[in-house]
């Protein structure tokens, strides 16, 4: 392919994707397949001559479109939003062509100083303290991380590192492994499973607090955990708080719990992957409150602020890979092309949908609301027991017509319905609980049925 | 930007992309400018309300391109070479309009199991043995990972996994951390700095293997070392070997190395970031001889094999990230629109390409080659002293029509010539010398000078 036809290929190509994008909903949001599928429909190996355009793109609709779950479907409702936008589109093809790999400022200047500028951009707009600001000084500032996991991952190293030194300072001669084996990191029990395993590769103790009601982690839980350890020799060096949790979008409480990991000399962490983006918007800024005890902070844009995958931030200087692409450009082009007002719009757009669902829950008697509804996730389930909304959950799978995830929650098995895609609207939330009625109609008519029969018998 | 204006935007921006390819050579292969110089030309804020696109698209030419360094300049022989082609710019507009996170079969199906099969097509390519291999078995594979630093990590995570499990099978009584305060890790003093960094994060002892005179760790170096070790207590447990080193792409002895490895218990991870792509021609296989004894493999298919970044391959299942692109459509666009005999081909110009400019530093007396010319690879310096080839490379890099990076051999100073873009033809290797050499006459002259003026006074 030359440039001549990369510039006919390529508008094929964006002309697919609004096709695609424009019509997603007429596509069954889920796959219908048995793991396995793809491999009989393709060859074994690369083809030794090379082969037309033509027939690469008709294998799209043949082999791969059958096997997405399409993320952007407005009848989407499973895990948290992978946000897209075209702005974002068309930046990351810009990215593609200049192809630099910026691990150093003379690998590609532009890629190095874009990327600290968009972080204090982002820094700015939600609000965090100075000391998370790059500005001309630079002695603050980020960069973006492929993952949240990598950006936890890195900022339980560097404490690590830290609480190393902090450690040695005292005593010079206790070795490295000797300090290792007694530092211990917390988290919610609540904390994404990434967490965990930062510290299975920073090999180090970590302790999951118990968490409230709410299924956030109180000061007092975590105090007499930090106490015991202490007594018991141990040394707490990291503490990872999440602002909305992956199953229920529960916030731990910062304001109670930084100053004290600030007391106790332990690195706090903030993991806001999914909420992040919300503290755009200042009705939902105070709930970041508390992130000027934080030693580094973590949300993903990718997620819920209409940055393509993948650029999840972190503010603290520190990564994995070498080597990295023009990310800051997508950003560039979505916050321009948006403002902050539309970036805003979006997140209260999404929020009151989701608070729209939680209304029709909330009417319907055979239901309960499992968690306090504070941005885009609804917890919910039948009143009953796990195997009837395990079951429920089943039918809405294999129906195809919406998509969900469960969770668990005290034991109890809980569906989840989070607002993702960009498209959906007001409609389609209606016929998705349209639908799920539906399906719980049919679903305990058959349990009375049984139940009756069972009687009978 | 709705998909009405998307369709307009996305097909200007495929121009753009190919106007910028095809003129790249136009433009100065480095930038002109001093560090901070971008912060000046933008806001210190995201604006409130959207911009226009046109404001936003001036602004590349205005803000971004002054500061790219031009990776895919046919001057550019910098680093390694960031792959780029047509088809995987196609591949990722369409990666970037499905927009999955690919975190597990369910969350989708297609870009999990393309991505299996891709990794067999590679592996097959590179004729790796039959464990490496998924198949429809699925004991063997690998995951795209999104640098050799994260595949490296991966591998000495695994390894030290590994290792804690046997001693502890032997000896059920002593703690991971006693055990992970005497492992030891080993690679080439030649090694990439992500190595020694692994080590650092995995919280293992890394030692480096002294190499011969051509830059390869021999059995006996490693051998010395491991015995060493065990002597004093410790538990050699892993080595990286390097296939085509950053300085100067040296290969280590995997036959001698690798039975070393498997007698010792000691994982072999193979790095061949930059080498690997070449395995995929029959005359250069013979270098990856030995990958038999390996535990785990490495390459780049985003630094040789046309797939843009990011797209580095691990053969073992482990990653930091949860959440991953639909990277393997790249791949799949690339290897069928190439063929593997398009693969070769791109390999093999570029190979010859080295080996011309190679021919013309052997003609000029005033030069010396320093490694022996493997693949894309040449170092060579003047005769003389290290400053004399400094200001050689200050030069060059000032004048700006070519881009050169150095590195240290044997404490010498000697400028790494890699052949990186696709673009690059005799012609440009041509100039590119025409050009040294015209900046080694004008050096020389006035060096002589200098030395004249010193004798007369």
């Amino acid at each position: 392919m030359d440039a001549a036809e990369f510039r006919r290929r390529g508008k094929e190509m964006v002309d697919y994707v609004a096709d695609y994008l424009e019509n997603i909903e007429k596509r069954p949001v889920y796959p219908d397949l048995e793991p396995g599928y793809l491999r009989s429909l393709i060859p074994n190996e690369a083809p030794l001559e090379p082969e037309s355009y033509e027939d690469i793109i008709k294998d799209v609709e043949r082999v791969i479109m059958p096997g997405v779950t399409h993320w952007h479907s407005p009848y989407f409702f499973a895990y948290f939003p992978a946000a897209s936008s075209y702005p974002a589109m068309v930046a990351d093809m810009l990215c593609g062509a200049i192809g630099c790999i910026g691990f150093s400022w003379a690998a590609s200047p532009a890629c190095t100083e874009l990327e600290t500028v968009m972080l204090d951009w982002l820094g700015k707009m939600l609000q965090l303290p100075e000391c998370f600001i790059a500005g001309t000084h630079g002695r603050g500032g980020g960069v973006i991380q492929g993952t949240a996991s990598e950006a936890t991952l890195m900022s339980l190293l560097a404490a690590r590192c830290k609480a190393v030194r902090r450690v040695q300072a005292i005593n010079a001669k206790k070795s490295e492994s000797e300090i290792l084996s007694k530092l211990v990191a917390y988290t919610s029990d609540q904390a994404h499973s990434s967490v965990e395993r930062a510290a299975l590769i920073g090999a180090v103790m970590m302790r999951k607090v118990p968490t409230d009601n709410h299924y956030a982690v109180r000061k007092e839980m975590l105090k007499k955990m930090v106490e015991e350890d202490k007594a018991a020799g141990l040394i707490p060096f990291y503490f990872c708080a999440t602002l909305g949790t992956t199953p229920s979008c529960a916030f731990d409480h910062l304001t109670e719990l930084g100053p004290l990991c600030n007391e106790e000399n332990m690195w706090m962490h903030i993991d806001a992957a999914y909420a992040g983006s919300a503290f755009v918007c200042p009705e939902f800024r105070p709930l970041l409150n508390g992130v000027e005890f934080a030693d580094s902070f973590n949300f993903n844009p990718h997620k819920w602020l209409l940055v393509n995958f993948d650029s999840a931030i972190v503010k603290q200087h520190w990564q994995i890979p070498l080597g990295r692409r023009f990310r800051s450009l997508k950003m560039w082009f979505v916050f321009r092309m948006y403002g902050l007002k539309g970036l805003q719009a979006h997140i209260r757009k999404q929020v009151a949908l989701a608070k729209e669902f939680e209304s029709l829950v909330r009417a319907d008697k055979r239901f309960e609301i499992c968690a306090e509804v504070v941005l885009g996730l609804v917890c919910f389930r039948l009143k009953g027991s796990n195997e009837l909304n395990q079951e429920l959950l089943k039918r809405i799978t294999k129906s195809r017509e919406i998509h969900l995830v469960p969770c668990q929650l005290s034991g109890r098995f809980v569906l989840r319905f989070a607002i993702c895609a960009r498209s959906t609207e007001s409609h389609h939330i209606q016929q998705a609980w349209q639908h799920i009625t539906q399906l719980t109609f049919e679903l305990l008519q058959e349990a009375n049925v049984k139940c009756h029969k069972g009687k009978v018998e």
